[in-house]
């Protein structure tokens, strides 16, 4: 699905053309090993996954952690800092050759000034954003790795064999001695 | 603050009126330990706090976790369930006697689907839920129970006495014994 289709499938509507939103949406390639976001960086897009995968991740004292994963037809970006424009603390980086597509901050900005239709996209993208954070927070707070190992290879199975071991485990924050297990228990 | 007055602050325009707001907004009033939102049911308001303090917690398989409190002047719900009308897994409790705000939500999508004023004071309110449950992530997977508890007593000094002490070890998610520990060692 390209962003035309998603913007016109989550505004209900049918957009025939680029020409129909109300801001400036370009296409990018990021080859495997890319950055896309760096740390420290002030987010200024918003980036739309046409065919790839992105990892996410987080630089605390000791180590880094993976915080999540971006698949096709899904946005992602360092939000936070998109919104707050102050440095991100989250790092974007191709596990894959992608294809994506950018909507620029200034232009989505001045859209939001004048434009219903934005306002919404932006008003549900941001809900769902917020569903997926607040899934985040209940697994960690509630969920064993090996469940939520269970639960990524259920929703993302198609994925999960692209994504190298030692990733998985950082993203469930675990060794990847503990995942060989876990995946040895689940018999996968 | 009113409600009025924080929908027009956030939209950056002066609101007179309540009937300057595309949907209804009520008055409700709760006693101490009153439950607003409770386990399991579907959540169908959001709520602007006047003046008291909410707790929110989130039931896991062992015992109970307090995973917000909620302050003057700020939006709560069980948002998720309120987005995606299932059952919600969080509880809303009043700590204190409180006077609050209530938007159903029958009237706020009908507004949704006309007004812009609705659809942009709903993306930025959307938007700071979100930097919160990210700071909240966090906080989780790279800060101490100490640092949490210093980074709360920081931001919110001023309510921090009318919290009992275990619903403050079970919001650092330690023993109450530990947070005395805490308490001590740091000279509150």
């Amino acid at each position: 699905m390209e962003f035309k289709d998603f913007y016109g499938y989550v505004l209900n509507s049918s957009i025939e053309s680029y020409d129909e939103i109300p801001y400036k949406v370009e296409k990018v390639h990021f080859k495997k090993g890319d950055i896309i976001t760096r740390y420290g960086q002030v987010e200024d897009s918003i980036y739309y996954m046409n065919n790839g995968i992105v990892e996410m991740s987080i630089k605390s004292y000791m180590s880094e952690k993976v915080i999540d994963f971006f698949f096709n037809n899904e946005l992602f970006c360092g939000f936070t800092s998109f919104l707050k424009q102050e440095p991100t603390d989250v790092q974007i980086v191709a596990l894959v050759d992608s294809t994506i597509e950018r909507i620029q901050r200034e232009g989505l900005y001045k859209a939001y000034e004048t434009s219903f239709a934005a306002n919404k996209f932006g008003r549900i993208c941001t809900e769902h954003g917020y569903i997926r954070k607040s899934d985040r927070e209940k697994e960690l707070l509630t969920k064993t790795a090996e469940e939520r190992y269970a639960e990524l290879f259920r929703t993302k199975s198609q994925y999960i064999s692209q994504i190298p071991v030692n990733k998985v485990a950082k993203y469930l924050g675990i060794h990847p001695e503990s995942l060989s297990r876990i995946r040895k228990k689940m018999s996968f």
